[in-house]
């Protein structure tokens, strides 16, 4: 199949699309092909209005009243119920709050506090980086030591010692994407917890930690939840350890009490107990209002569009970029595959540099990896046809190697 | 002086305020007296226009591309050397990051591994809670123990043991100032390091953290600073301990090569050690347009009008409130108060919700306390005659009973 054959293929898979009408609930600037949505999503078209009404009335008009009249009290509860849809859980498991590494540290140290005479913290080798540095943070702190071990070789590695299990349902570089329950019935069957990282796979993957027994997870949502950039994380809890859990970070609005202002802490039931301190309001009502992209979506249109992006691409990637030198580090198999897909090749660097200034911005990340992210709710077929074709382009015109390109900072 | 006599020299001080002007640059919603600005500031005129921009073009239509291209990157310590003149900290000492409760986690376990001999946490009883919690996560996670001391009976309890003294500079509910030259110079003569909270005193009160000597700090942004609700927090730390602190949040923001994605942390130099995860972008860019709103004041200007207004409510207080069983906790020694005043009633909470329903905005604390803030940028001295007069008609209408008002939810 030749790419002009390939686009008629885009064109009528996006008209036949259940989900297409989703790409006009964000802005997406005219003829950019945006892949980088597994690290800031596209803008949702209703974030400007709600803004704009959050920082003029309920700020500007309403002032203080606005954590009771515009129920900003709440908002970290009731945002965090919108994502336990999401995400599989019980509306009072999640919680928005902090960033995922603050989050992170709570829970591997309230899920450690859980399993006391144990003194292993697992994680994966080439875990995301913020994992990896929170979990030697937490080991640090409470005398504990830290096994890195690959998911894939996880039953053998389970010895009595192991107080939890840390990993990333997805994976931020290959795009490979583990098996929740397997892996959670694995560490459980040795007594040990499990926390999951969804910042790469919630909102395109179903994940249902319900289900899966997850004891514990964070993630991210400025990625495929398109919540803006730096937006608040989530944490969740499973309801069987909210009595038991202690979080390190005892903040004032996770008392019981909290506008007692009592000398000491007394942590509130439940869910709310992982809030700290007083949430940045601006940026998680600005999540809320990005979240409505989601609404009457199931997941499972939404997952189904995702396999139907990458297939198409690591379809023409084998036709088209495999001669050229790119070589595919994403598994092929559906459901051992996130919604990215990273190719390797000793100019990428150069390659996603030029693929930039061609409208195509997908990510870099080392030491050799071009990493382009399906956000299903935006990207179409034709997109990834158009990503192919510039990246053959790219190569052809010998801009992989122009120092304009290769001098510039990375994106983030 | 009677009520009439005191608002004719109101208008006279309003008229001769040398930072009159500044009340143009806030939105204050008309007719509304608004002395809660220590809990939420209110919001400064330039910042819906900045929002609009951070959100419709910066995150809308330069997408990833803006962390270089719009400097979201750099925005923490950009904005906290906006800060840091505020406080008198050098340019690179001060970082906006997480929460204040969350930051204050960070410099107390930082400072107390800066002194590994040492087994005691200095807080002092009535901090604001948030204070008084984390430091108590923090004693449990080290195995420290805390002692809670009265500032004023502060050098007798300096034993070899103390570790770190932290306090907040300005008491969140008697307004007292402590000295924070002489509290930091008996902390230091000692051989302990010392963390000051400046929640309640940075913008109101010419703070100066490299004078006095102050090993750490952290603060509110959304009180005087008025950054909006939630804003994130700043974190200072003296340029002598950068080299040796260890924040025990090792986040990936904060490495020394963040995007070299490598798998143990090494901390960045300097204050950006103190980063963690992503910050909320939104939330943080709205703080640094509200921040222009100190553009050009001296600090000195802005005391003196707080000091001005503070000092005739005082006076009003004394002819016109002690006599319906108000008494005043706020210190009246100049030197001791920061820019709030407290009053002491038995039916605080239904005199504070009454005002609320007059137009009088001040918040209500535990146990009896009416707590009135005065923002010297936009509060005016007239509006000081409004709050006493208004005051007295609660409570000639026997207002404070109600139960219309009794019943509310307090005022965060």
């Amino acid at each position: 199949m030749d790419l002009t054959a390939a686009r008629d293929r885009a064109v009528a898979l996006d008209d036949a699309d259940p989900i297409g009408f989703a790409r006009n609930r964000f802005v997406v600037p005219e003829g950019l092909v945006y892949l980088d949505g597994n690290s800031l999503g596209a803008m949702p078209r209703d974030v400007p209005g709600v803004v704009q009404d959050v920082v003029s009335r309920q700020w500007g008009q309403d002032l203080i009243g606005s954590w009771n009249t515009n129920d900003w009290w709440s908002a970290p509860v009731r945002v965090g119920a919108l994502l336990a849809q999401l995400v599989g859980a019980r509306d009072d498991e999640v919680l928005v709050a902090d960033s995922t590494s603050v989050n992170l540290f709570k829970v591997l140290v309230a899920a450690a506090r859980l399993r006391p005479d144990r003194r292993v913290l697992v994680t994966e080798p080439g875990n995301f980086p913020a994992d990896l540095y929170i979990t030697d943070s937490v080991a640090e702190l409470l005398g504990l030591e830290v096994r890195r071990v690959d998911p894939l070789e996880l039953p053998a590695a389970m010895t009595d010692d192991v107080a939890l299990v840390s990993f990333s349902h997805v994976d931020y570089r290959t795009g490979r994407a583990h098996d929740m329950g397997a892996i959670t019935g694995a560490v459980h069957d040795a007594g040990a917890l499990v926390v999951w990282d969804l910042s790469h796979s919630a909102g395109v993957l179903p994940v249902d930690v319900s289900s899966c027994g997850a004891d514990f997870a964070v993630g991210c949502t400025y990625k495929y939840l398109g919540g803006g950039p730096g937006a608040p994380a989530y944490v969740m809890a499973a309801r069987r350890h909210h009595d038991a859990m202690q979080s390190p970070l005892a903040g004032w609005t996770g008392h019981a009490r909290p506008f007692a202002m009592e000398d000491t802490y007394e942590p509130a039931p439940g869910i709310d107990s992982m809030r700290c301190g007083t949430p940045p309001m601006v940026s998680l009502l600005t999540m809320e209002a990005a979240l409505s992209a989601f609404d009457g979506l199931s997941m499972a249109d939404v997952r189904a569009k995702s396999l139907s992006l990458t297939r198409l691409f690591l379809e023409l990637a084998d036709e088209s970029l495999a001669p050229l030198g790119f070589t595919t580090v994403t598994p092929r198999a559906d459901d051992e595959r996130g919604s990215q897909v990273s190719l390797r090749h000793g100019d990428a660097y150069g390659v996603v540099q030029a693929l930039i200034a061609r409208g195509v911005v997908g990510d870099f990340r080392e030491p050799d990896l071009m990493r382009l992210g399906f956000a299903p709710l935006y990207v179409r077929h034709v997109d990834v046809v158009t990503a192919v074709a510039q990246t053959v382009a790219v190569i052809d015109a010998g801009e992989q190697s122009d120092r304009r390109y290769a001098e510039r900072h990375p994106v983030t």
